[in-house]
C-alpha cells in the first residue's frame, strides 16, 4: 500500500461487496520502482451490475441509464439499480448468434420527442441449406414517462448486410452535432463485401434521424453506390466520437491481430479492408502484404498487438483536466490474451499521438463500452456474461 | 489468493526480504473473471540484485555470471552473489553520456581461450566547440582463472559512428553458429548517417572473431560501402537472436513512438530508418508518411504503442514445454509512460506471429535483456539504478 497501491486504482468498491484494497507483489525495497512515476489517482466502482454481455448504453436526462445486452434486452438502470425486468419494445433478435441488441442512443432533442434509437440482429428466412440468416437493423422507439417500455416501435433501416454466419458483427450509432445519424454495420467474417460498394458490409453509414437518407450523403444519385454509405472498407467499427478540437468524426475498428485502428472519417473515404491491414488472420498468415495502398486512407492510430477495440470516447468533461480532450478507447483482450481487457488513453499535441497509457489493466474485464457521464465522470462496460457498468472518479 | 495470484507470477521471492505474495483488487466475487484463464505459473525471484543499469550478460560455465553495467564496470555475479569488486581491465569508457559499457559475450571455445568481448563507448578528442565526443568500440580480453579480470585487453573494433550527441546508444553482439561475430551499433540520434554506407551508424555488422572483416560480408570489395556492414537502416539494434526452427537471424531494434520492430536480417538487407518507420517523433509526428518504401524490408513485429525493446531470445530449453520456440522480447516501457516495463512472449506457427502474451508487467521494471541460462532458466536484467538479475522458473 505505498506507490504500488496508486498505480492506477486507489479503490475498488463493489456494489455489495467487501473491500479488498490493491496491493502488489513487489514488497517494499527501497531498491525497485526507480522509473516509476504513477498516474493520476482514481477510484473505479462497480455502479450497477449482473448485465449481461452489455453492448451500448445511453444516459437519460433523469440520470437513469439505458443500457443494451447482447442477448436482445434493453435494460434501465434506475436511481443506480439494475431494474430486473427489461424495458420492453425491442423487436426479436435473430436466435442462435453471438449478438443481438448492439448499440442504443438518444435523439438529441430526447427530452421533448422521447425517442430512442437501437441497432439489432435482425433474423430473416434462411437460404437452402442454412439455418441462420440475419442482418443489421436500426430501430427507434419513444420510451414511456415510466421507463419501462418502448412504444411506437419501427425499422427505420434494415441494412444489405445479410449472412448465415453467426459472428462478425458490431455496430454503433452516434448522432452527429448537425443532427445527422451515423450506424456502422458488421463484417459478417466477409473476405469480400466490404469493398463492394452495393452491400453494407463493414461501412459507415449516414441517416437522417428518420432514417431516410441525406441528399448530400457522398453516393447519393451515383447508382455505383448504396446512397447511404458514408465511408467504406471498415472491418467493424464499434466505437463513434468527434474529436471536441477539430470537429473531426473518429471511429475505431475493431481488427484481426495487430489490425485495430482508429480513423478519421472522410466523406467518401476507403479504409482498406480487407485489402490493406496492418493485421494477420488468427491462423498468423499476413491479412495483406503491406499495410499501405494508393486511395486508401491510412489510420490515425493503430494498436500491434491488437487490444480488440471497443467504444471510444474523447473527454470532454471538467471532473478530470489533466485527461481534458483525451482519447478514451476500449480494448476486450490484448493479443488474444483472455483477461487482458483494459482503457487506452491517449493524449494528443497538434502534431499527433504523443503517449498511450493503459487503464483498469487490474481488472481483467472485457471493456465494451467507455462514455462520459452527464456528470463528467467516466463510465466503463464490462461485456461479461454477468458483466458491470462501472464508474471513474478523481480520488484526489 | 484465488485465480488472480495465478497471474504470472506465483510468489516473488526477493532475496533478503520478505516475501509477499500477489493479490489483487477485485475481490472473490463469482460475476467476475468471466473469460480470464491464467497463463503458466511461474515463480519470479532475484538471483542478484544492486547492479547499476545493466544492460548485458553472459553465463560462465562455471555457472558464474558476467553483467556489463553502464556505468562502464564489468560485474561477475559468482556463486548467486554480485562481486563488490568489478572486474578489471576494462578500458575508460567516454564520460558525460547515457551509457558506458554495453553488451558482453564469450567466444563460443571460451572454455578453452577465455576470451570475451565487449562493447563499449570510447571517447575521443571532441570537435571544437563541443564538450564530448565519443563511438562504439568492440574490446576483447581474456578472464583469468579467478574471474576477477581481464588481460590483454585491446579493441578489436572501433566503429565509425563517432559523434558529440550524448544519447542514441545500443549494441548488441551475438556470435552466430559459424563463429562469426555480429555487433550492431548506436543511431546517435543522427538523422542521416543510417542511410550513410559510410557510416557505421545504425548498421549491423559482421566480422571474424579476431574483428577482422569476412570475405563474404555483402559489400567487401564495393568502395560504396564500409566492408563491415551486414544490413543498415536498423534505428537501434538491441536484441539479436537466432530463430532455432528457420536458422534465421532476428534483430529487434529500439524504435521512436510506435516504431519498435523486430526484423529478420537479410544479408545486404535495408530496413530503412529513418526514411520509412510505423513510428513517430517525441513531439507526435509522423516519422515518414507511410511505412513502406520500396526496397527496404518490413519488420516481421512491430510495437504500437512501442515498449521500447531490448534483448531477445528464442527460448530452446526444456523447462518450460509449452513455450517452446517462443521468443522473448524485453520492454523498457510502454508508450513512454514510466513504470511499464516488461516482457513479451510471442508465440509462432509457420504462417507468422500468433499470439502475444505480457509477463512480469506488475513489476514495473526496465527490462534491458532477457535470456536463456545454461540450466533452461529464463534471465531477466532490469535496468534500473539499481536494478537486478530475474530468474524465472516454472511454479509446478
Amino acid at each position: 500500500m505505498r506507490r504500488n497501491c496508486s498505480l492506477l486504482i486507489l479503490a475498488l468498491l463493489f456494489a455489495g461487496m467487501p473491500v479488498v484494497a490493491q496491493q502488489n507483489s513487489l514488497g517494499d525495497g527501497p531498491w525497485f520502482y526507480d522509473t516509476y512515476s504513477p498516474a493520476a489517482k482514481i477510484k473505479v466502482s462497480v455502479f450497477a451490475k449482473g448485465i449481461k454481455n452489455p453492448f451500448g448504453m445511453a444516459f437519460l436526462p433523469d440520470k437513469n441509464i439505458l443500457v443494451a445486452e447482447a442477448s436482445g434486452n434493453l435494460r434501465l438502470i434506475r436511481a443506480g439499480k439494475l431494474e430486473d425486468k427489461a424495458v420492453s419494445g425491442i423487436p426479436e433478435v435473430a436466435k442462435g448468434a453471438t449478438a443481438g441488441l448492439m448499440d442504443v442512443v438518444l435523439h438529441p432533442d430526447f427530452a421533448h420527442n422521447r425517442l430512442v434509437y437501437f441497432t439489432y440482429v435482425k433474423g430473416g428466412k434462411p437460404p437452402k441449406g442454412e439455418d441462420y440468416y440475419s442482418t443489421m437493423a436500426m430501430g427507434r422507439g419513444r420510451l414511456n414517462e415510466a421507463e419501462t417500455a418502448l412504444t411506437e416501435v419501427k425499422d427505420i433501416f434494415v441494412a444489405d448486410a445479410w449472412s448465415s454466419v453467426k459472428g462478425g458483427f458490431g455496430s454503433r450509432l452516434r448522432f452527429a452535432p448537425d443532427g445527422k445519424l451515423f450506424m456502422s454495420s458488421p463484417f459478417r467474417r466477409d473476405p469480400v463485401n466490404p469493398q463492394n460498394p452495393h452491400s453494407d458490409i463493414s461501412k459507415l453509414m449516414r441517416f437522417n434521424d428518420d432514417g431516410t437518407i441525406p441528399a448530400d450523403n457522398p453516393y447519393v444519385g451515383n447508382k455505383d453506390y448504396l446512397p447511404e454509405i458514408w465511408s467504406m472498407g471498415h472491418r467493424a467499427i464499434e466505437g463513434i466520437t468527434y474529436n471536441p478540437l477539430t470537429g473531426d468524426l473518429w471511429a475505431s475498428e475493431h481488427g484481426p491481430q495487430g489490425g485495430d485502428e482508429v480513423n478519421i472519417i472522410r466523406k467518401g473515404g476507403n479504409y482498406g479492408w480487407p485489402l490493406v491491414s496492418f493485421g494477420r488472420d488468427y491462423d498468423g498468415s499476413r491479412v495483406s502484404k503491406v499495410p499501405v495502398m494508393e486511395g486508401v486512407l491510412l489510420p490515425e492510430l493503430i494498436w500491434v498487438p491488437s487490444i480488440a477495440t471497443s467504444g471510444m470516447m474523447f473527454y470532454t468533461g471538467e471532473r478530470f483536466p489533466q485527461w481534458k480532450n483525451n482519447l478514451f478507447v476500449g480494448g476486450m483482450m490484448k493479443g488474444r490474451v483472455p483477461g487482458t481487457g483494459h482503457i487506452e488513453r491517449i493524449e494528443f499535441n497538434s502534431e499527433g499521438e504523443q503517449k498511450r497509457e493503459s487503464l483498469l489493466v487490474d481488472l481483467h474485464q472485457r471493456i465494451r463500452d467507455v462514455q462520459q457521464g452527464p456528470d463528467g465522470l467516466i463510465y466503463v462496460l464490462t461485456e461479461e456474461r454477468n458483466g458491470a457498468l462501472l464508474v471513474i472518479e478523481p480520488a484526489q
